[in-house]
């Protein structure tokens, strides 16, 4: 069987750090045996300018007909209008293929402990994972409007919507810690009250796995003073949007988090945590590793190679240990060198 | 002119950090030659037990015929009906005195800052203030509900209320560094485009000071990476929940932090960030210092002392300094004997 991926580059640093990872991609297929069949689309700024709008159907055609998709970023400060944004493809891309499980892991590796903003102490060993609702809540509520007096967004959840991501929560603990710590603004938000009472139904069916809830404020608070103590996160979407991100500074760089977005049937979705970096794009300097850590996650999970995704984790962790880093990760290499040294370990 | 002070002393750790506090301002007032008249009223679970509410009407009145209200805190998992719950009472409280500005600060001092869980180089010197939205926005906008199939909360502004905090956040500025950091989420919410354009026509009233934007995921980020860059953040009310929490930890302990809420006339409300702390409640363990701290803020703003507020504030530094302080800031002296210390020295 030949998978289907789909490379969408994307604006700013998207096109550097996608390109070499296409070629690892390429030399870990050749080492392991397996084949893939690539297209690449224009999705984002690029395709505001190209197509007029930052998905354009095509793209999404070739991203419905695929296994996985690959995407670098997008964004930037050319694209200024508010009714065309490539934020939109983002949003679009979510809900068109219904993703609507965002997972992103956070490790804080020997490598890097020592340049987190968070004492070293507190933060080696850290291992969880943020499971964010990505197709429900303020994001897509109905009604969204303003006008010149007045603003409204709307928060929904349906009791379904609650239960899926649930589940996907409880089944990723069964094979780690067995804790999933849900996060809700329950004294508060009517829509945290069914999102706590949904979880509470869900656990029953898995009395392996212990069920903590934790207030969004406060949860912002322990990610700081002890994030050593989560395994799995489950949260709604805007509340993983912040939280995730909050958490993606904890292993020294916002350049080593990837992550992934599930549907419940179709291609799933690997992109790096970090944004399209305009600042530093097309000068070699971006770090690789989130995106490659993307590759890994999709090698994985869409393309069944196992042994492949953890042999590339080790190299990315261990070419950062040799001291082969980018400049947010304390070292001197420019992007390019550190492909070149990651395909050498291949 | 006999400033009225209405005390709401709450639950847990509330009453004890509350009386000593209120202790503490009889000292001040003789010696600074201020009078006031102070009653005290029955608030959050306590009143629930008491009264069947969190906000009996009498309290409220009380509040109402105050200039300041110096509340303890509130809450604990004593009350677990999801309709009457503590917290009703503070969300009725600021809804009903209509205090719409919420002013956190974060300082870092010397004495604290290496008790922080980020590192000392990162968190020295930090110094700002973040205004949140307090009565509008998810908290209570209508339509609100859930039922066994789904959930709605409303996230609703007007551009009068974001004209109003707007203009508190720029009027703080002008006091500190003339920099303002509105935090929304633009790429998203249409609340927060329309938050963004006002707070940009609100910023031509005030050309000393430099209007910057920055995306909710994105300050959560800078929080913990670069806190000095702050002077006055301005959010809306859930974003201020969640980044004001944040912040909080950042000098070291969730003890030290004040806060307080105004309205456009009428009294303000003076209280510590942390919560109950139900499980170290009655045990003369709790940090009086964010009681302490909203007492001087309340000295200041509401009872018009300004050097009174200055010198308890420098009291209680200096007695953290001296390392008279609780466990939470590495000491070993309990709540008595840090309020014993306060006293002697004023
Ligand atoms: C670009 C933006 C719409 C997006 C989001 O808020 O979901 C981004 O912040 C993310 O987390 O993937
Ligand atoms: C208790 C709760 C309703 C409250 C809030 O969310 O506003 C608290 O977290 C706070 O920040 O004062």
């Amino acid at each position: 069987m030949t998978y289907k991926i789909t490379a969408l580059p994307g604006d700013g640093i998207g096109p550097e750090i996608l390109e070499g990872s296409i070629e690892i991609l390429e030399a870990l297929a050749k080492k392991f045996e397996f084949e893939y069949d690539l297209v690449t689309k224009d999705f984002g700024g690029i395709a505001i300018d190209k197509h007029g709008e930052p998905l354009p159907p095509e793209t999404l055609e070739a991203c419905q007909n695929s296994d996985a998709i690959l995407l670098g970023a997008v964004g930037g400060p050319k694209w200024t209008n508010p009714k065309n944004r490539p934020e939109h493809g983002l949003l679009g891309i979510r809900k068109s293929l219904k993703l609507f499980a965002n997972i992103r892991p956070t490790i804080v590796t020997e490598a890097t402990a020592h340049l987190s903003p968070l004492k070293e102490s507190l933060v080696k060993d850290t291992d969880f994972i943020i499971v964010r609702e990505l197709t429900g809540g303020l994001y897509f509520g109905e009604p969204k409007y303003f006008n010149e007096n007045q603003a409204v967004d709307t928060l929904t959840y349906t009791t379904e919507e609650i239960t899926r991501i649930a589940h996907i929560a409880f089944k990723l603990a069964l094979k780690r810690k067995n804790v999933v710590t849900s996060v809700d603004k329950e004294n508060v938000l009517s829509s945290s009250k069914l999102w706590r009472q949904t979880l509470e139904q869900v656990s029953k069916e898995y009395p392996d796995v212990t069920l903590n809830h934790l207030l969004v404020d406060a949860c912002s608070m322990h990610l700081i003073t002890n994030p050593k103590q989560f395994d799995v996160i489950v949260t709604e979407n805007l509340f993983g949007d912040i939280l995730s991100d909050e958490a993606s500074v904890i292993p020294g760089s916002l350049g080593l988090s990837p992550s992934a977005s599930f549907g419940e049937s179709g291609p799933s979705l690997y992109e790096p945590i970090h944004g399209s970096a305009p600042d530093i794009a097309g000068q070699n300097k971006a770090n690789p590793s989130g995106m490659l850590l993307s590759l890994a996650m999709c090698i994985r999970e869409s393309l069944h190679q196992p042994e492949c995704a953890q042999h590339l984790e080790n190299i990315v962790f261990n070419t950062i240990n040799e001291g082969i880093a980018t400049k947010d990760l304390g070292g001197s290499y420019s992007t390019s060198e550190v492909f070149e040294a990651i395909k050498k370990s291949i």
